[in-house]
């Protein structure tokens, strides 16, 4: 890595499956890590205390939201996101770039970047390449990443050359108006075109990024397109540096993708869907509401180690609370889920270390339906 | 008191205020006391932890909100309410009388108890005394309390004679259908006149009842009446046995009613003020919506032990999250004023044990408006 404060190293390797170290200023993550994502400066229901329980040692702030409210300037004058919300370990932030484009109103794109309308007050803002590490600065996570074009899944050869052109000349902007002490990543984009992907990383891999992002994942194309074509190119990716996949994914999605040597995940699946009922277990999914359930007074999964299943509450007791809007519910699946994927990568560490990756992936690779 | 496994006995006493202990089988409880209140199974927001945390031992729990969902059989086949919502210590339930008239649709009252539909699904519902001990039974709490009627706060004579006679009609059917194991409590009605709530005290203490509450307050008439009509009758309550003020109130409410010798409070004020973003502080209510707060990096209390204040959130902080619509603050506001009102009955019990409560009492009358 560039930056001063931080560095990466693999520590160990099996197959393309690797285990790194990452060192930041607000200490060190083991890799693969997953990131839980605190949206608006929060990992939606959960204490910073209970976040790093689940083994979480970075998170996501999202950049979109933040500087929409309560604005950058707020934050840098609390000291920065980490003192603001609490969290004492590493933060990475996005670009603000996607959600730019998916929720703001009224968005146009430029050379320049995006103009677009707030969600919240339809405020006009502008959002460049500049701004974007000016913002990212402000908000003072460990990690910012730069300005990118994410086209839909499955777009057009030529709209993908444009958005990885595009991509790149941001990413010079933002390199040259980065944060000295902020490291940053490039974003590879290419949508599941190899060949385009391939030649996207490299042209970014000679600049002096901190890590390397693969976007424009996740965004509609099919899943097992998306396995294809990380399999090819995520094996080729400079391994002095971190290889982040943005927006993936469930747990069996991890679990392959580690495969190809990723080494860092965020997605909203685990916390999004325990709000809404889905506690997520190796066995499958537990859709809490079904009355399957109305009886069962045994906990979520008896191997996790959680405080959903370890404090005496059963399945027929989280229904109830879940039908009655009670928001211990929401709290308690948030935790459950996040401790899997807690689980899941550092299991995924310890079975690299040990060269039995691919054993360990295939007990997992049933997990994305429903419980049997 | 005459249940076996229950005692209560008089501990000290400053003027008409008195510190207490009360035996059950969960344990001993500490009076004057505060209960949170555990509408549907869970002190909103909160874990069990977390609620005992704030030095609460005993819970309130509603039979109408359990009886309608989810059952009181599913509770009493998952081994009671205490063991289906993890909570150890000790625990009392109402009648589900004040709901089901307050809260039903289409609601009768006759000699034998309230007919009414339930409030979810329509499900027509009668809740005799007989009724109200079995559902209460099977729900399973140390201490069950009668079925009463709740005339309107300044109801005229005729209404409140009638309430009286009813409820002391309740009192020994109830008496005659509880569980041997469970503590029940007769309930005081009369409104705000004063002789007749004497007379149906007298009435009450007559029967074997292991507790004796004061309902019909805080319905509705002027709080000062209600101050005035305690300080009557409260004195006068039969002082073998607890005394519980139901559904009261604001901390300087509490503080004048432990003055008159009320040992158990119930209130939603504090969880309920929590989620509308209302932080309760000596000092006055903090309204944490408010531009006041903007950049307002102090915690909510720094004289407060509870996590919100020491776990590194500032207003301006806990403002964001409101605003934004995160959950996170409606638990650590819940939990703020939870241990504000433990903190408060510890301290009434310390400054009464030490002679010096009339002094305690006055620095907390100022408390009932805004932060200065
Ligand atoms: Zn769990
Ligand atoms: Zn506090």
């Amino acid at each position: 890595m560039h930056s001063p404060g931080y560095s990466f190293r693999e520590t160990s390797r099996d197959g393309n499956a690797r285990t790194g170290l990452l060192v930041t200023p607000h200490g060190e993550v083991e890799t693969p890590t997953f990131m839980p994502v605190g949206t608006q400066g929060s990992v939606k229901t959960l204490s910073p205390t209970e976040v790093a329980a689940t083994g979480a040692r970075i998170v996501l702030g999202n950049t979109y939201h933040l500087w929409i409210r309560p604005g950058p300037d707020i934050i840098a004058r609390a000291g920065g996101l980490h003192k603001f919300a609490s969290w004492p370990h590493v933060m990475l932030t996005d670009s603000g770039g996607f959600q730019a484009f998916s929720l703001a109103d009224r968005r146009t794109m430029t050379e320049d970047g995006f103009v677009f309308r707030s969600h919240i007050d339809g405020s006009r803002l502008a959002l460049s390449p500049e701004v974007a590490m000016e913002v990212q600065g402000k908000i003072g996570a460990d990690i910012a990443m730069q300005l990118d074009v994410c086209p839909p899944g499955m777009s057009a050869r030529p709209e993908l050359e444009r958005a990885c052109a595009t991509t790149t000349r941001w990413a010079r902007r933002c390199l040259a108006a980065k944060r000295p002490d902020q490291a940053l990543f490039g974003i590879v984009q290419g949508g599941t075109d190899v060949a385009l992907r391939k030649a996207h990383a490299e042209e970014l891999a000679a600049m002096p990024f901190d890590g390397l992002a693969l976007g424009g994942f996740s965004v509609g194309e099919p899943i097992e397109r998306m396995h294809e074509v990380l399999g090819e190119v995520a094996p080729t990716l400079d391994r002095a540096r971190p290889h982040y996949l943005m927006g993936v994914g469930t747990p069996s999605d991890l679990v392959r993708a580690i495969g190809t040597g990723v080494d860092m995940f965020d997605c909203v699946l685990p916390t999004r869907n325990a709000r809404n009922g889905q506690a997520l277990t190796q066995r499958g999914r537990i859709v809490i509401k079904q009355a399957r359930y109305k009886e069962d007074f045994t906990p979520l999964d008896p191997t996790c180690s959680c405080p959903a299943c370890t404090g005496g509450y059963t399945r027929a007791y989280l229904r109830h609370l879940y039908l009655a809007g009670e928001i211990l519910v929401l709290r308690l699946i948030t935790e459950h889920n996040l401790h899997l994927y807690g689980r899941l990568v550092r299991e995924a560490r310890e079975a690299i270390a040990a060269g039995r990756y691919a054993s360990f992936a295939r007990a997992w690779l049933g997990s994305d339906g429903d419980e049997p």
